[in-house]
């Protein structure tokens, strides 16, 4: 079986576990306080050029958003998402667990757009009396997300002034960061991240690393005390140096964006073969998650060799499903995918 | 300034008021345990045909809603709403607050149906595997709903069943239950509820009483232990005999039948003039809350002598708004504002 | 029976039925938004002679503290109380269920100090890294408290500075506010009290009313938004108007405090019959709530007449238990209770 | 710096990294169902003779305490802790933010006794109203606690006598099972927790693991949705083939009780040599964690070179401190703290 079902199916880039191996017996002090935690919240303010930025790194992501979350909402507040955001789908309503609404928009193709904002708070938040109802405080956007599809530069800064008109936080789910920023759809950079978003976090569980996130907390209001509100949520790993070690050598030369742009050239290689075969996709995804259009009897046959995940069926017949690549993926098994399609399709 | 903008203006029907002077001085225990109270359980598990429901007397709607459904779901599991439910949209995100999600379905004239909610329940949760998403537990509906529109028997039978099928409780906001079975849109009434839902409550502070839900607990599952959640969300109040005095004043002789048909049919005298004026309506409500779709003209002249509430902008030119009636309603209140619509509209 | 078990076991002040009656038809908006509201406010705001207080009239004591809580303190803060106060043990954990630890300190005769506040404060928050532990951001007192004693002037004064130091906000529950400052042992007034706390309640429930307590906000930080965190705590009444009307005939003439004084006069009269009668007391209570120690045998005599309330076994055949009196207790009941008590006694 | 102020200061035993180099590269599907969680499970269950047993890798200590009381207390229900518990002092409040009160009693030497459990729930709950407290369910203990103590089998009989009489679910937290399971004092083995306790888990950062703890469900009415409430609290790892290689790898050969029993012998040695030199101990520990009460002097001259966790201060003069040792403490580390002990002792 190869599997393409999703980027979080092998282990981690070797150089990390070789730093692991060598570093084993190192003792250091916990809760992320140690020598290899501090250097990687160094490479990332320096990746951002951001010094004054606080970095935080955790296990996961779902761990990450409602801990963030919990931290940046008042009781009587709440977070605007896409409806097909994450946090609002796909997280067990752990943000909801720790007491806030998540405000669900319609999207498009996984997006939602700064006029949408701006309208729901133009509509409930303009007039003087609004205490009926859940006030928003932070917009929740995924890059790249749900569907593969990105945010631009143009719609961040949109979404930016919107949020100061509104006093909202504007927060950035980066689980997929650096496959999004591999993209040529994509024309953002960490910088200019750190200079637009309130928060935002460059995962690792699905970009090399074993697990880890590295929420980076950019607004001074979200700053203080935060590390009360880890340990609070689980997310203060006692063995802090192993977050460190990984962010380190993810952020050394350039290894971090070396993975991104190695799965993203495989997703555009299966991409451009499935629009050779006049494949439909279900969204035109510039990253490395692709959502094709196929036949039962194709993705039946399909199914035998390559795992891939459901994602909406579509008609009688026809199955939109997700094929991911990632970090891990070789060539060889991308080319092999393309070449049973194309004997499946008769290509 | 006549209001007609909302059901709860005035204070309570006089024979309450009465009632309260008259045991004024009566000494009795707190917390509900007192024998006004027992008489009002009583008289509600009569009025329902159902000697075995637990009935619990709270202050008002909100808190009847989050206590209810803090005590039904577990932390993981959520509520079906329609995406225009009271809980979804005007209760500040309480029930987020107790740590669940409101999982809103889209409304037709503020109803969800029972072949959408089997068909969310089927999509997302017949197969094995649904951990990542927030379990739904609790079916929420309003008889009336927020416009004013009803559920029948019928209606109500298929719901039924779709929580039986997916092991859904099903629970029914009552904030305006008397307006609604006194409306002839309407076949519900108090015992088939108590067949039927597996909780529901009985308005009080709309429907005569100075404030008070009658929480009538059905299923055997949502007994045990109810009392711990009263007291923990701040809804048992300490002189609960006052709950107590009036929910048995409303069902004393029927009081409470009388009063909802009293509102009733001063809403159908508005209705009926509405629909010879020709104006329309956002939605076509049967009970004592009516959306006519006026001029800005027209509801600016209004505005001046009398109070109600807006709803929704349709175009340049016309809003929607709502006229409530209730148990205070005066004829001649009705008489003077349809005779000043008359005139405005050049009928 | 003779009911001295608590002092919430009437109805209210006439006077304040009265107005409820006067004033039943009178059409007002909800939701603590009317013109009685508004003059409960400016009557309070006066007699704290402060104001620029905020004050929200909420139904109850629970009610008000967890909302209250729930407002002040982020995720990761608690709230200092007693180890027998009422939020640590006789709320039912409602101010854990919106998620904060209340962290007990012991107590001698219901209070606490202000070195044992900065003792603890010390103790774990002096150095850097603390958060393992919840941060204390409250002090909660009752004045009275549970065991019927008082802070003083200097007491309070002193928490203030401790508070200060350690940047805690004070709070101060007083359900039983009126009998508190009614006691000579008690120097603090409302003005003091609008000076030194961040917020205080006034309590309503227990001192005339049907039910409400007044939340006085005297902090700038705690005042904005606080209406959303009473919606969604379910504590904001929908007839509001039922709060004002209350609140402003309690304050209209000094009502508030001729009702305590009472109280206070006969609690003093028990007491000195007892003192008289060489009973012993759990605690010296110089309020409204006396705790004699007496045999089982003339407390189950005593109960064939009077209800009192179970505090403590002390020894096999003496318990001390509570006598309330309140403003509705009439002298010719305290009478009788001291007759029969001396009968009993043999004294 | 030699250090032994806790025990997770390293990475992990070697044979854990090895088999992480080894499968890399392995394709697994997510979220702990791949066939490493499998062997793990299965492993557990053979090493507490229960193969009925549920069992469930998490990350970490804190995250498995809370995220297991959220799944097994209602919202008006606590856990009863020893007031040194670590959920009650050491985890900011977790257990609070889940909704949920920790019922601190007073404990000796770290530990809580069946009686006092018992007497606890006498006083409170063996009559009908009890409703305005918290309601006890869960009883949580510590094995080995955090003052280095045990609990032997007919303590542990005790409890569950008193849990099955109340109807509290028995829940060991194993952060130091291992250790507690290696000294003499302590008769507990897997197989008897499995009969005995409810549910517990089995410490692994702590003990030889780069992180992660197994938690066995061994009540059915724990089992079903557990893993709703995992991925909720952030306790589902993505990569959870991680947590099942290390439980594999500790369960293999006996690997886990190997480390304990070395971590083990190693603090028997340090035990007796400050024994020998006449050192008072805080507490008389019989496993990994011991408390020696050392002259100021002593301390800060071995705190040049060896790290220790600070306990108390017993007087000025004297401080009582903790040293660990762990599966990865060297003899010679510990010969090292000896022989400058006695050098700094003149002994």
């Amino acid at each position: 079986m190869i599997r393409f079902n999703c980027d979080y199916q092998e282990g981690a880039h070797p150089r990390i576990l070789q730093k692991m191996l060598d570093t084993n017996l190192v003792q250091t002090i916990g809760y992320g306080e140690d020598e290899f935690c501090a250097e990687a919240r160094a490479m990332i303010q320096k990746a951002c050029e951001a010094p004054e930025v606080d970095v935080h790194l955790l296990v996961g992501g779902t761990q990450t958003n409602f801990t963030f979350l919990a931290a940046a909402l008042r009781c009587y507040q709440g977070v605007i998402s896409a409806e097909t955001g994450h946090i609002a789908v796909h997280e067990t309503g752990s943000v909801e667990a720790t007491g806030h609404k998540v405000i669900a928009l319609p999207q498009v193709n996984g997006k939602i757009t700064a006029a949408q904002v701006d309208e729901y708070c133009h509509l409930h938040f303009s007039d003087g009396s609004h205490e009926h109802m859940v006030m928003p405080k932070v917009v929740y956007l995924s890059e790249s997300t749900e569907l593969g599809t990105v945010y631009t530069r143009a719609e961040l800064q949109e979404m930016r002034a919107v949020c100061d008109k509104w006093k909202l936080y504007l927060y950035v789910d980066g689980a997929r960061l650096g496959y999004a920023m591999a993209s040529d759809a994509c024309d953002v950079d960490l910088p200019f991240l750190a200079r637009t978003a309130d928060a935002f976090y460059i995962g690792g569980t699905k970009q090399g690393a074993l697990f880890g996130e590295a929420l980076v907390i950019v607004s001074d209001a979200l700053k203080p005390d935060f590390r009360y509100v880890l340990k609070q949520n689980g997310g203060m790993l006692a063995k802090g140096r192993l977050l460190g070690i990984q962010f380190s050598e993810l952020f050394r030369d350039g290894l971090y964006f070396e993975l991104s742009a190695h799965a993203h050239a495989l997703a555009m290689k299966l991409k451009a073969a499935l629009v050779e075969m006049n494949v439909p996709f279900l969204v035109d995804s510039p990253t490395n998650q692709q959502f094709p259009i196929l036949t039962d009897t194709v993705l039946d046959a399909l199914s035998e060799k390559y795992s891939f995940s459901e994602q909406q069926r579509m008609d009688e017949g026809h199955r939109a499903v997700r094929f991911c690549t990632s970090w891990a993926t070789q060539e060889a098994q991308v080319d092999a995918l393309i070449s049973d399609l194309r004997r499946l399709m008769g290509a």
